[in-house]
């Protein structure tokens, strides 16, 4: 069986949650499933020396306009957070943790936490906010919670940026096809051509 | 009649290039014609404090392995020069002062520079070389070389480039559609839906 399409992205990506609502349909078509990697961008700017892209001069004033045009254009229900851009290390934190230890959980877990995040304007960044999450897809409060402090998981979210960055991951989403990156909300299209043919 | 849609670009952008085999038939498929408007993404990044795509730590090269799959997919003709990137300014130059006194041949002229550039790996940075191309499309090899050299021509152009920042273009290729900005070869799609909607 094949390996799974690599989808990076960061919780608080608008481009990022948009593609996390349609990279699974979308590699499941072409029979594979999908591993759900969050990344945190400030991380990765501090490596490459790019700022937020709402910040950037001209780029950023487009970015807004094109979020919102992206999103009317998938159809479903967006809703730029208030508190956008927000930290998302305790989300990280949690998903890496239920991946190791409670697989099942761990990718309704990050789902549940970009909707609320980017379809119900709700707070994601409170380590209180990640543990009720946590809570509603199944997963215990207290053993989230102290989860959320421990130092071997703390360890786990580093290994796992200083990893991404030595793969190239640069952006959000970033997605990887057999090895291929594509980088961007707008290469879906591209990352579905790729899965069709297995290259070009 | 509609306006025509603005197509902005850099002669030395190979998105920009892939883009300019492509927009012309996009946009006639729905009855509308382009303008082509030449800029300098040098210019533009002193002014948004980037830094040009390919000198990017990471993404850099994620987009050296990008721009040649996206020319695979595309299919046409395509050579990443040698001198890439390269100094525009005599091919912006010249293309503003066709656009003002020969427009009949302003369009053949920037197609048969970028074409030169990015189909025969040939310079078009030199003013000579930009002279050889007009000469080929039918322009005064004089004329043309005197226009290069004109204070009035190097005016125009500075004044066009304050006038797409002041628009707010950042990239290369910028399409505006009836006011609405598109950056990027890979929103060519997203051009074409707008084109057909008029907008959503």
């Amino acid at each position: 069986m094949a390996a799974p399409v690599e989808f990076y992205f960061d919780f608080s990506s608008p481009y990022g949650y948009l593609a996390s609502e349609q990279i699974d349909q979308l590699c499941a078509q072409h029979g594979r499933q999908t591993d759900w990697r969050p990344i945190m961008l400030g991380v990765v700017f501090k490596q490459t020396g790019q700022q937020p892209l709402v910040e950037v001069p001209l780029k950023g004033d487009y970015s807004k306009r094109d979020i919102l045009r992206t999103a009317r254009l998938w159809g479903g229900p967006f809703v730029v957070p208030d508190a956008f851009p927000f930290p998302s290390i305790s989300a990280c934190r949690a998903a890496y943790w239920a991946k190791d230890r409670h697989p099942e959980q761990a990718k309704p877990l990050m789902q549940a936490l970009l909707r609320r995040a980017w379809n119900r304007n709700q707070d994601i960044a409170k380590p209180d906010s990640v543990v009720a999450v946590a809570g509603e897809v199944g997963l215990d409060r207290g053993e989230t919670a102290k989860a959320l402090q421990d130092p071997a998981v703390k360890d786990r979210l580093r290994q796992e940026l200083e990893a991404s960055l030595a793969a190239g991951v640069f952006g959000s989403p970033y997605i990887v096809v057999d090895g291929e990156p594509f980088w961007g909300n707008d290469r879906l299209d591209m990352v579905d051509k790729w899965l069709a043919r297995g290259g070009w």
